[in-house]
């Protein structure tokens, strides 16, 4: 997406303090032993913090990486936030410097906790009014259940998919898992709209739980929308009569265009970035 | 494996510059966007060197990476091999630090270098000589072509598989694919012997292709031994009369313990020690 590109932060801040370096021996930087949240901040204030929050906690439980310090790390992004209109806080927890050599964790580890603020992108309403074009990945994301789900620091298979392709004119891939079944985009979370019913791919085997998609998950419902989380395919994409994607800096985006196919943005996405854009002015967090 | 306890390094360097520091902006740490090399240094000289540098250059070019100080890289390991008579030194190559937020590869990154010595662990001869007592692991590795058989940085699996076992006396586990191949150790490469062939799991869709593996499959021909490499199964295991580990540390070690199934160190094993021992001797790059 457009958002890709934000130039260098202009504050980093490892476990509080202001520097741009972090131990060599990192973990995050030996084996992408770590986790991390984009989070898009506006009029000062930090957009579905809790949700993001949440999501890293879960992923710290999973990994086993202690990390206590939720609520300076609220603090500190929610600091981040207050000095600009727009701004994207990135957070990185990293089970912290290795004591040893090798992969074995020796359960002594001090987490890291790694803040970066970037400039808001260029904005571009006419991705969230029209839609955006995508294409489809080659690349197909391998599948582990341990870390499906997980937004954490193994992102090589997302840098190699962001490499197939240049043209700024597509703002996206679809990209399917290793067994065939429609996952998600590189950078966004998939939803398609089939005989009036919501569906979005499961997780559990591979892609990431965006906050986003946690929210139209929750809210499809209560707006009377029919939702179903499963196994997609590219017959199901096929059939789609409204295909969008999420993600947290660029929230519900229409796609209009795939491979000589064409959408226009349908009454269900509609429906569904109104109430997206109503959950976030109310703060969004419940 | 023993080996894995090293504590911290004596050295650490940064593009040859002695730091224990590395950018907080690191594609490394970010995406765990690298490769690494675990170099066994004995008697001042690093093992293998040329095979460990040359599937680091495999790696960049795979992943994209544009690193090409391949020649300081090698007088750097060396210098850092002369100190001591035992060492490991670690080597790290990233994409570099980030030039924008996102996944997306600009093309304007620069590669960083990073070298660690630590310190040899504790000698295990018998570990050598009688073999080690493994396990078979729970997780199973996910598939990826594209980066199956690269020794990069998004090691979580193997993070996740270090953890499954806490024994001291249990030296390695015997992991599964998810697509249910038997493939590797979590440290290390496999080899089974039955019914006198020697058998090595394709690590074409997972795995890692270690330069000792590498050197075994070129030496086993040249002894005489048949050689394949191919996909094995749990029952391949079952039926196997030999079972070896190899690594760069270790070198080959039978496995002499599995679940209540038990292997002597057999004469192909045995065979291939002696081998690889006069090859390592000789220098054994070529």
């Amino acid at each position: 997406m457009s958002t890709e590109r934000s130039g260098a932060p202009d504050t980093v801040r490892v476990n509080s303090r202001e520097t741009r370096e972090v131990s060599a021996l990192e973990r995050g930087l030996h084996y992408g032993d770590g986790l991390f949240e984009t989070i898009a901040c506006i009029a000062g204030r930090p957009r579905l913090l809790s949700l993001h929050l949440a999501r890293l906690m879960r992923g710290c439980a999973r990994l086993g990486i202690s990390f206590t310090r939720t609520d300076e790390l609220r603090s500190e992004v929610e600091a981040l936030a207050q000095a600009r209109r727009r701004t994207i806080v990135k957070v990185l927890v990293t089970r912290g410097p290795a004591l040893e050599r090798g992969y074995r964790v020796t359960g002594a580890e001090e987490a890291t906790r790694i803040t970066l603020r970037y400039g808001w992108p260029e904005e571009n309403p006419a991705a969230t009014r029209d839609g955006v074009r995508v294409r489809i990945g080659a690349l197909r994301l391998a599948e582990n259940p341990l870390l499906a789900g997980l937004k954490h620091c193994n992102r090589l298979e997302q840098v190699l998919a962001r490499r197939e392709w240049t043209d700024p004119g597509i703002a996206e891939a679809l990209m399917f898992s290793s067994s065939g079944n429609l996952i998600s985009g590189v950078m966004s979370n998939l939803f398609l709209i089939q005989g009036g019913r919501l569906r979005t791919p499961a997780v559990d085997r591979c892609g990431v739980a965006g906050v986003v998609r946690e929210v139209v998950m929750r809210e499809a419902p209560r707006a009377g929308i029919a939702l179903e989380e499963t196994r997609l395919t590219a017959d199901d994409l096929a059939q789609a009569t409204e295909v969008f994607l999420t993600s947290s800096l660029t929230g519900i985006r229409p796609v209009r265009a795939l491979d000589g196919r064409e959408w226009a943005p349908g009454p269900v996405t509609r429906a569904l970035q109104e109430r997206l854009a109503a959950v976030l002015t109310a703060g969004g967090d419940d």
